[in-house]
């Protein structure tokens, strides 16, 4: 199945009836402080508090009932696990998540909060594909990879759609880039609806796989990435790249700092809870890695899952 | 002026314009926990980031001409002051607003940033009193009490209004009470467009001047009080206890760590922002001040302006 708009509308008929429509916020000091205006997709308000609903619910609902029937398998970490436990419920199917033995505490409650069980294992790669294998040799079920599946690309890319829907004439698009799969949907749903649309990248810089692949035009992998945003840690996935190399005009990088300071002014000025990684992209207005004057420019708050515990501006 | 709902009918005919309709939102999570169902009226997301914005605003649109002429001043510490000074120069009047001399920087700022000038005085209750009555012998303002004007009541009473257009049927309104400007607005507009509705006014156990002036059926005032719901350790005003006494069916106390609870209960799950103060009538529910089972209970987040570097529930 080819990652198109017209996969993407059935994935939107698809989930219609389990996802949020989210609102677009504007704000009038933040367009006067940036010269542009703006416009906030509030994924952060969608169910399990982030866009990853959407593609887990179109993979989940995509499957055939033979296919299903033995349940949905992932690794993660993070919002993909809650968002395909969720999925997996509302289908009436098990769900297994893989999670590294090292996870917080209110992560695992989360998966397990919408009746998934968790699997722990050692936190490295190896041991999640090994552990991942296991799970599905033993029961049949199936892997719902977080970003290299073409159902949960489409499901991403819906929030594009509803965005278009609300605000038909944007200029620019910026879309966080973790593993690739929101970037890959909102692009493809982007050019396709509306091909005057550049759609920029925005990566942190402690991650920029995404960044570094697309300048050299070839995938580059990291051992390593440290950024506060959780979500993008990760690399992105080769499906996803060649959808960048079509689709994505640009990526930009930002610094830790800017992602800190973009996710205070967001909580300051538009009184909503975003997540760091969800920062990403008004990081990169702040810290003038896009030249929005003048110009409309939409962007995606993609989570609102964050640990209370520990904000980054809260010296101790 | 009597304060009833024509009065309120005419404050959001003349203030709409200037303000923010705001949403109402839903919990299935908070539902479920409470076993009612539950509306948030969000203003924190009104101009100002507080409900205070619709009394100014309306105070300051109803003064004729010639009074408007030489300007308007208030005391405040808080949300009033800035709402006053937006209300002022939207209108093109002057604005003082005194302020105690130990004021937040940041909150010295907002007013400063709306056009205002601002009077500094020492933090007594005196020395406040004696700064306005200078200013208004020396310049010939007016003085726009934060909740001792009919004006301003029934701006703050919009909010209600707004509330029961979107929400017909409810069964019971939570509201704080800090002045009683707000519950004064609300219990009128509530009352009169739903007679059968109960009106609960919500205060924390520490300013409790409120719950102890409806108990005893006369004004009590409170020497000391210590909060965390900064918009509400004033003690009420006497016309403002006069609408209790005709249209508020009790008023409930809770503690500091149920406001702090609640708060972050608020955060954590509708991913919004709200300050302490809007987060006691949600406290009352969670520590089961109000039996909301099985009924429709509306409340309104009264304001979003919170220190991020003072959370109460970071350990130092």
């Amino acid at each position: 199945m080819p990652l198109d708009l017209a996969a993407i509308r059935t994935a939107h008929d698809r989930i219609r009836p389990y996802i949020h429509r989210t609102p677009v916020l504007t704000s009038a000091r933040l367009d006067a402080a940036s010269g542009g205006s703006l416009f906030f997709k509030c994924e952060n308000f969608q169910k399990v508090g982030a866009f990853k609903a959407r593609g887990a619910m179109n993979a989940v609902l995509a499957l055939d009932e033979a296919t299903a029937r033995p349940g949905v398998v992932a690794h993660s970490s993070g919002n993909h696990g809650a968002a395909l436990a969720r999925a997996a419920r509302l289908r009436g199917i098990t769900a297994q998540i893989v999670m590294p033995s090292n996870s917080s505490k209110v992560k695992v409650r989360a998966v397990e909060g919408y009746g998934a069980k968790v699997i722990f294992c050692e936190p490295t790669a190896a041991a999640r594909v090994a552990t991942c294998a296991r799970v599905i040799a033993e029961t049949g079920a199936t892997l719902i990879h977080p970003f290299e599946n073409e159902h949960v690309m489409a499901g991403q890319g819906t929030a594009m759609i509803e965005l278009l829907e609300d605000i038909a004439d944007l200029d620019v698009m910026l879309c966080s880039v973790g593993g690739g799969g929101l970037l890959s949907g909102t692009a493809v749903a982007a050019k396709s609806l509306r091909p005057s649309i550049k759609v920029i990248g925005t990566e942190p810089a402690n991650a920029s796989d995404a960044f570094q692949s697309f300048q050299a035009k070839r995938l580059v992998a990291l051992e390593t990435t440290d950024t506060i945003a959780d979500g993008l840690r990760g690399n992105i996935g080769a499906p996803n790249f060649e959808v960048f190399q079509r689709y994505v005009d640009d990526i930009v990088t930002v610094t830790e700092e800017g992602i800190i300071a973009a996710m205070r002014e967001v909580w300051e000025t538009l009184k909503i809870v975003i997540e760091p990684s969800a920062a990403v992209p008004y990081a990169a207005i702040l810290e003038k890695k896009v030249d929005v004057r003048g110009r409309r420019v939409g962007m995606i708050f993609s989570g609102g899952n964050i640990d209370l515990d520990a904000l980054p501006w809260v010296k101790r």
